[in-house]
């Protein structure tokens, strides 16, 4: 009988089954404002629908939790199966707008089922250190997905020249009226050598942390500074009018002709009527204090050199972070969903805003740490084979959930990647 | 007072409205089977999705009947002007399927709304005749997008590995069993100057023909031969078989490019298997007699060679066509919407199956005839302007709505168009 | 002995071989100005190499003339063939500006060798009917490479920011000053059922003509009109003041997306000083009054629907030109190689400047004739293979080798094409 | 008096002078074996034609030594400009090899032109600090230029189904006949703080070093092993026969879908019958016992992940470097122009072939040291811009300058590129 077992559920089982359950509906919340027609939409490459968002995250329980082929209808695996070369075929990425079956409603019938099998063996106690270790990773996953989800659908209802919001009801962004901007602090840092990373999970440390933020270790940081918060709009808009989009010196190679190619003229979001911006609420005016976002590495780049900075390296970030408080403008239900002016910093020498309103693009790639090792198994194709032409990204943004990320955290996207809550922060070599 | 006006209604206009309810009922019911996903989806450029479909004719009786701006909801215009310069831009076509609002909901809506304003200016009598034109127009146009529909939603089931079926309840197709096939018989016509194509309408016919089949006209036809009736599925297998796809000097050039570049062995829909089809109705076993379809004029030409014949000009078609009734395997309510074995025909010498079943591809380019006038006004962009690159189809579809198509009737495609439904008929030079 | 055999040469022999002399000699006369460097280079996937021409209609005579293996260095075969898939592989033609071996003067050697043998063989009259057909065959294909090397290094030049000139000391075109333009003149002609097109070579004619001109046929032509003379540079320059690429009702769909996609403002060559024209003797200053040229058909029939016209179809152009004599502004060695102000016609009924100066645009797709019958064996593929999306052109131009071309000469090209010598001349509908 | 001002040249300078005249002619000797069509052809978009190397990097010295807008011929400017947006327009790379102007021989003409003015220059003593730095920049250019005029006509040639050789008198690559292979030797280090990098040149160190390599800076690296050799030929093919190209778990992603699309087997020179590979000689049969050439880092990077191992970072490399000489297959005038089986290591603790035979792919993407300036003024762009999507492969090749590299240089490439001479050398994380 299922209430003996639960009875003899251990208070980790039992928390775990509690999260499992909030994570799950939460991801339906985010579903919810959107027709059937929104969630089967792919508007680029990259992006994928909100359909498949839904149905893949189930898949991952499906395939590494229940690791039960009958709890997945005929013919799905294929679909749901992102990249994993070792879970079999995947349907090509960029088809993935093309599946109008299953329908969204079968799709959220499916994750009610799979909830209600992955649950029972959770309370059950039937899961091994393994599948306990997978169901961990899969929650994970679907945080990751969360925020997928509302930067695709962003960049998919910004493709309608209609313009429609996601949600009518987000509380607008919105700053002091006539705040003074007080200029960018600098923080000094001599140079020294520390740690950064995670232990590894599961077997060197008990806090859940991806393996590549693993394993934790020394790395000789060279003097700099730091700027204490994120580069605004405003500061952006400067940038703009100084003609940063027509100056190739600014520029990397790349970025440059890119933006020529594409004839980038501002922001991917930013209205040609220099005032306002396309947001998860719809077209709304830009809050010039509020941290610039959805910009390219190349973007990034460009405005930091124009400024005559730089983009700090991902350890000199982990630095001035692994001090702070993993507080910020998360993607909490009532959240703007947007970047909003962040709040001063606690002191004079401390950095601000480090965690939520926009990840900030470090000038560093994406690549292994000493010692990296891949998770066992098709897991392990989860993050590392992605280690070569990309950036790594901090600190997380609006759209991404509260508790997802750390210190430790490295999110990396390509550097021409405009269609997530990309901002940044300066940095500066010393002497 | 709106029932005196009836009252004065006369029976054309009478007749128009019923025809018109009719028409715009049988839309909704082809979408009917169709989820808000699959009215979503566009899964080519040439196709467009079945809501699209569904508010783009709706857009036309707006723009060029009832010509009032205020009946069609800000914004929506322009995603729903196809092609028509004349009336101001219009949305990219390849981008039709990211446009999630207005929802199929709203669409469909929409339509009710318009409907009844249409029938009441049809009602009281408010159409002057140009309106009145453009409303005949607009529900002949409307047909033509019922069978796009259906081809566009096939096209895009088809992209699903999940093979699902537009309808399970379409009638199978099916032979008599073991019936055994005559062979194809020739019907020989000496030189002949005949009339083709149709008297202007509306100004010198009251029959309708679009602009583009007009003006009746002479034309010398070379002695020839034409067979009684289309090229089977028994009969293209015989020829893939023979190595029909093997062989480039079967090929046009340009086909054999195409047919290399996307690897083609068989027509689009056939399974490897060597035995089942994709039809409406899902993957289904062929039927040996029914005339083959979802041929490229490439695939068609080629046959053609192999048979030791070519396709009919277009005046021979029509030539044989005119003596027969316009009776036909016809997309109806209750058609299997797949092609089956036709009757027989109706004496020795008559051709059979010229209407229905599959388009009929010939191997003449889609161009003027002597004496082509575009129609006044915008409309002149319907069919003119598409006159380069494009050959001619005849005789309708299974596809197609009864009723609709006639003996001048000129279908046109891209030769490379493979997701229409669309056969051949053989030809032959005399001596 | 040899000198034996040349004594019982046929005279007809004699006269091809002097013929085919003149013929090679020419070629070479035109590579002559072109360094290694510009006969080796492929400006573009239409064009080929001047060394490609030059080696590809040498290996043409040792294909189907010599048909000596041993005649052809080993792996030159593959790199040579065009198109001829009876004839074994081909070297992709986009790659043939790769190709810097054989260098020009190891083709040109082997030109010389192969000549001598040609030459050997037909003196000695060792050449059956077959090989008598090739090489004449051979020659007339050699011609029209003598045009497009013509062609192909243009464009090869004008890519050139330098602008170089293919000769310094072309004469350069010119008008009589102040000159007035009359104005266009329409020759009306009644319906009538006509013969065009010539008889089959060699079965039915003595008289060299391609496999697609043939047979002779009847054909019934409307009642039309059309102009005496091809339109002038000074006539274009109006449409484009009036707006003519900036209106898309003017256009073919295809035309205008392509012109949009590419940025047309003017005809490929002209400058955008409104002066200049690139020609072969360099940048020079246009002739009003010369017949426009490096049209594609799209801009061609854009001007025509400006004009109130429309292109002729082949059979009016032909009926048209059938009474003129051959003759006009051909390639000749002391010829200017671009088109100059035609001389007026013979009377006033006549058209003048069919021939030469400029090929003129029909609105006539590219298809067979009826009882159209390709070459038998691997010439079958000279020209019947390309019947789909090209279009007519007719009469020659100022790069034709003069006597290449007769009223029944049918060119074809794709509507897009634009560094063809093609203008046009405007017809009308009669009434 | 010239005379007199030659009296007073440096011995510096004078050595200067005499390098200059020795650079300059090797790169005409190694243009010698070129026809102008092979020295015409640029065969993709990464490879630049041979004329274009000669001319550009002659351009190089008139704009920033003599910086004489008389020195360079009319409208050249535009076409031999790389890619300095400082210096005015550049004509797109892709073009390089449609100018057939001006020929090879104007531009050996102007060559020597140029360098009768530099060495005046120079030899009067009229040369500022300034322009004697960009003279010696100049000369470093030029040598990374002579490599890849050997690397770009290579691939020319082997674009070329004739095979033909760039020299056919090369020495062939042989090893000692039955060598038995050792196995690879493992070099183990500590972690340690080093300092890696140059002394910014001119302003902090005499010997010349590019701006990326500087300034000289502590790095801590890790506790690693680095293996004693590169990897070879032999060991190569026996990842190819244990299905390493048909494995996505041994890729990067990237990697493998690009592997899929190109349909990669081997690497890109080697021949599909096992044996062979395409040489600077033409084809030959391979050395098992030469280092493996010509692989990209995607290839590079599967090989070590199927070996267990990984590749070096760049200070892991410059570490083991530190302690070599400068020493090994460069590419003098006698040399193979290919891999050949390297000497043994001096002692059984070094590392043997660090320098020439093939660059070593590092798995560090090619970013700034901490510190990092650009260049002033135009030359910035030189290095600086291209810090994105780039890895840096070190150590120099059998077809780079004897002299041309040492430790610190950091060669960079995308690592899809597989046309230069690069290969690998296996590391590991400690324990």
């Amino acid at each position: 009988m299922s209430v003996t077992n639960a009875t003899f559920l251990s208070p980790q089982e039992a928390a775990l089954a509690v999260r499992y359950r909030a994570l799950r509906a939460r991801t339906r919340r985010l579903a919810a404002p959107l027709s059937p027609e929104d969630a089967q939409v792919q508007s680029m490459h990259d992006a994928s629908p909100t359909k498949w968002h839904l149905a893949h995250t189930t898949w991952f329980f499906v395939r590494f939790v229940l690791d039960d082929p009958s709890a997945i209808p005929e013919g799905w695996a294929r679909l749901l199966n992102s990249y994993y070369t070792g879970a079999g075929e995947s349907h090509p990425r960029l088809l993935r707008g093309l599946l109008t079956r299953p329908t969204l409603e079968q799709v959220l019938a499916w994750r009610d089922d799979v909830d209600a099998r992955v649950l029972r063996v959770l309370e059950e106690g039937r899961l091994d250190d393994a599948r306990l270790v997978a169901l961990r990773m899969g929650m994970q996953h679907e945080e990751q997905h969360q925020e997928l989800l509302l930067t695709d659908i962003k960049h998919a209802l910004w493709c309608n020249p209609l313009g429609p919001a996601y949600r009518e009801d987000l509380p607008a962004p919105h700053s002091a009226p006539g705040r003074a901007d007080p200029g960018v602090r600098w923080l000094h840092r001599d140079e020294t050598v520390v740690e950064i990373g995670a232990p590894r999970w599961p077997d060197d440390g008990a806090e859940f942390a991806f393996d590549i933020e693993s394993p934790r270790h020394r790395v000789l940081v060279p003097a700099h500074a730091i700027a204490q918060r994120p580069v605004t709009n405003a500061e952006f808009a400067e940038f703009i009018a100084d003609g940063g989009y027509d100056t190739p010196t600014l520029w990397l190679a790349d970025g440059w002709d890119l933006a020529q190619r594409e004839g980038w003229r501002r922001p991917l979001y930013w209205h040609e009527d220099g005032v306002r911006e396309f947001t998860l609420g719809g077209w709304r005016e830009r809050d010039p204090h509020a941290p610039v976002c959805h910009l390219c590495q190349y973007e990034a780049d460009a405005f930091a050199r124009w400024a005559g900075a730089r983009l700090p390296t991902e350890a000199e970030w982990e630095m001035a972070a692994s001090a702070c408080e993993v507080d910020g403008n998360f993607a909490d239900d009532d959240a703007p969903l947007h970047t909003v002016a962040p709040r001063p910093a606690v002191d004079a020498d401390a950095p601000a805003d480090m965690f939520g309103n926009a990840w900030e693009w470090t000038c560093s790639p994406y690549v292994a740490y000493p010692g990296f090792r891949v998770l066992p198994g098709i897991l392990g194709e989860y993050n590392g084979k992605f280690m070569s032409g990309q950036v790594v990204l901090r600190g997380g943004s609006c759209a991404t959930p509260r508790g997802h990320v750390r210190a430790s955290y490295r999110n990396f996207f390509p550097p021409s990647a405009r269609w997530q809550f990309a901002g940044l922060r300066l940095a500066k070599d010393a002497g």
